[in-house]
């Protein structure tokens, strides 16, 4: 059985991805957790993870690292669909999973993951909006043109959704205003079982990063009431 | 055929990804330059990618954007070799594709890829030296492992080679210090027929992109000499 290595679920953005992938794909996997920030981390990832880097994904003498690749190499060598049928669909399906991976800086810097807390509606730039604009553009287009199929960006569940998971629990976090369509799909997204179980492991870790905790008052504190 | 629509030769580095990759495997396309910083650059982009971002590659009423989801386009569409065989080289191939998406931001930011000229070496700071550093440390790994049939990371041409390219040009443009494994790998690439191809169009560019060019006398200013 194929081990990830993760870190904080509370926090780790990246490692929420390709757990996603593989828990809502039915492969099952191993998994180690590696707190972040604490004087033992960078010793304990190098003993997993050569590019210093986490998640990785560990199969056998194959080691996987970065989510995007992680996610080709689940269908690579599990053989599930982790992208939609139809070459059309499976190409957009990519592109926006790169951009993803190489993007959304301002949403990713001003917000970051944190599913402990819930915060009020509140201006935090052009940039971010900019951000949040992109997304709900995303969200149309692929729904529009792949999502008859079901629920999900492209219909059925697929790698683009895990990608940008992370970045529909920041629009529910900070309580970013959201078109319709982008709405429904967040719920969507926050109410799988996966997710849920992904969350509520959560918010029973102790470990607190402050980097990732935004200076603001918490309109909800979910790890205190857990 | 399908089109491949770029910015500047001689500054996009995300351009030259896609285009190396399927000069290399033999995918013959057709290709739009759309200079970069112009009165009517962003206009342009629009008209043929509506996520803004260029490089995007046309194929009929296909379209795929992002350097990395464009490489796995051209394997899935085309039938050509963009991954090694073997799926422990895969892996690592695309992990560090990946890497290369996503990171080396140091060197990225100090040193922007600019075929026109050479600098002298000089000390570009601990986080540019780390990022080289990580470079040789790919380059001497997957070599070691997966070379043996050939001169390029994975032994035979990949789209490892075409994402690293960029920064390839980047090693040699400002004369970082690098170990002998790299300096070969480095030659490598910079004598690759398609690559030469590239830079002599590149050269013969009158467009200058300020923000693309370093604050320091150049060494050899290959644009003037064109």
């Amino acid at each position: 059985m194929p081990t990830l290595v993760i870190a904080n679920k509370c926090y780790s953005s990246w490692s929420l991805r390709p757990w996603l992938l593989m828990k809502q794909l039915g492969v099952t996997f191993d998994e180690i957790t590696i707190p972040l920030d604490l004087p033992d981390t960078k010793e304990k990832v190098l003993r997993h993870s050569p590019a210093g880097k986490v998640p990785i994904l560990i199969d056998g003498d194959v080691a996987v690292w970065e989510s995007i690749s992680i996610m080709e190499y689940v269908g690579d060598a599990f053989g599930v669909p982790v992208w939609p049928e139809g070459r059309k669909a499976r190409a957009m399906a990519r592109s926006v999973a790169a951009e993803m991976h190489a993007g959304f800086f301002a949403l990713r810097n001003a917000c970051p993951m944190n599913l402990g807390k819930k915060y009020a509606q509140k201006d935090r730039g052009e940039a971010v909006a900019r951000d949040v604009a992109r997304f709900c553009e995303v969200v149309r287009q692929a729904r529009e043109r792949f999502g008859a199929g079901g629920p999900f960006l492209f219909g059925a569940f697929s790698a683009a959704d895990a990608m940008y998971a992370p970045l529909v629990t920041r629009l529910d976090t900070y309580s970013l205003p959201l078109d319709a369509p982008t709405r429904a799909y967040v719920d969507t997204i926050l109410s799988l079982p996966a997710f849920k179980e992904w969350r509520a492991a959560a918010l029973k870790e102790t470990w607190i990063v402050d980097a990732d905790e935004v200076d603001e008052e918490a309109l909800e504190n979910y790890r205190k009431a857990a």
